[in-house]
């Protein structure tokens, strides 16, 4: 497989996806919808929903059914990085290239928008003409797996403790507890409800489940190293802020060789659990060894 | 029936519910369930919740059924108005008599207060071991009218015009729909979902659904009302402060006396569509009566 040609693919996939059931520019009222628009097409790489799809796929199910499952973990992403950005949070000018919601559209509104990707992500799960091949009950099942993860226990709570521990003296369980929180329960839970959609056993589930886990801790590992060593102009954001800010994170606890180290263990835990599944978790395991890789 | 003795028992069968059903205080991070719980226990009416269990049961439904439903709901309302209350919005210090959430927890965990609770929301709609009354497919259809009136075509949208309305001068039919929207969306979405739980019949449904719209603008009407004839004591929060900044209201647009009129007639038509229900409707129409007469 050409890892980079699936991933175009897919990615070309949720956009379109994304154009189809976003509410159009020109809804009323147009300027919410617009700033929605602008942070959700500001070139994200998809991770979430490319891993949703691929859970799905990997337990025998079909990628078209876990679509707006991956489109709404997309959206639920973006508002998350929306919010994350806010002065009142970590302050940021610059996502993916581009100046932050608040910049452009006013703190506000960005609120606003904010809200509105994270209430049309349930809206769009919910909705009868589509996943038509799924019943019901799975489908209230991997809302419900998606809310749990971006809730006060899961994305919320990782974000929360990440404000919190700013420039404080911390031990390495709670670091753990914000990476695995802040960036590693949305995308276990990508895998995991992808899964789901895909008519998942319970041992399969399982096992997506702690493969995620694994992945999303070692890919926030990877995004703090990218933070000292990336470049700003292949991140699309400007870099070196986490220490000025005296953020908590992998490389300021365990420095920079062993978090590399760390998240090369991840990724090897990631890819046993994948063991289960011989032929058809070849895009898991391409993603897992990508991670380790990404320079943005 | 004696509706204040009504409306305090269905207080605290939703007050019983959420303090059951929300994650406790020193779940961690003890910070954000702390602060979802400070506004959520702040002492508001339960309007929506109430409307919500009257809906199912107009309709035959058990209330207990709805329970879930109502509870979102109210975390839903609790949840913009955290976020109303910031700073970039309306930026208020006072909210059921006590400091609004940011000036006690801070802006950033605020905002994240607000989206946990927006997230809980959709989570306890998903619990299984909730509502087993009613099926799979009934509970998709009222998380998705739920998401859709609270989202960027309702409740959301709604904001972001206030917002944008501010100072400006505007078109009576803008400033209905900032009042239908920003207010009465989740208001009718609350009867009519509570009406789909209940296992109401199409026609009862849109019957509902149009008693709710009604209510949801004349609640809106008089909410402006109370902001310049009410008081701050009853009310929990500072009065006039939307001629101040300028806000697009009823009372601005229409004058006081019309704007009452309008109130009442809006009630009036809220009660004729009640008709189809004989007897088991007596509780929607006590409070749509009651919204006249609220001073608070």
């Amino acid at each position: 497989m050409n890892l980079r040609a699936y991933l175009k693919l897919r990615r070309q996939m949720v956009d379109g996806a994304l154009q189809r059931w976003l509410p159009a520019e020109n809804e009323f009222p147009p300027e919410i919808h617009r700033a929605m628009r602008y942070s959700l097409f500001a070139g994200g790489k998809r991770l979430r929903p490319i891993l949703a799809l691929a859970g799905a796929e990997t337990v025998g199910g079909k990628a078209v059914d876990a679509l707006p499952l991956a489109c709404s973990l997309e959206m639920i992403h973006t508002y998350s990085l929306i919010h994350d950005d806010l002065p009142a949070m970590d302050d940021d000018d610059l996502r993916r290239g581009q100046p932050t919601s608040h910049k452009v559209f006013g703190e506000g509104l960005a609120v606003l928008a904010g809200d509105a990707l994270l209430t049309e992500a349930f809206y769009l799960l919910t909705r009868t003409d589509l996943m038509t091949g799924v019943s019901p009950r799975r489908r209230l099942r991997a809302i419900r797996l998606v809310a749990r993860a971006a809730g006060s226990l899961g994305m919320i709570g990782g974000q929360a403790m990440d404000i919190l521990a700013e420039g404080q003296k911390i031990e390495g369980h709670l670091l753990e507890y914000i990476h695995s929180h802040k960036t590693g329960a949305l995308i276990a839970a990508s895998v995991a409800a992808g899964a789901i959609i895909g008519g998942a056993s319970e041992r399969e589930f399982k096992t997506l489940r702690s493969y995620g886990e694994k992945l999303g801790l070692a890919f926030q590992v990877i995004d703090d190293l990218l933070d000292i060593r990336g470049e700003p102009r292949k991140l699309g954001k400007s870099t070196g802020k986490d220490r000025s800010r005296g953020k908590a994170t992998y490389p300021a606890f365990f420095g920079i060789t062993d978090s590399r180290r760390q998240a090369e263990v991840l990724v090897e835990e990631a890819l046993l659990h994948l063991r289960l599944f011989p032929g058809q978790a070849n895009p898991l395991r391409e993603i897992a060894k990508y991670i380790l890789k990404r320079t943005n």
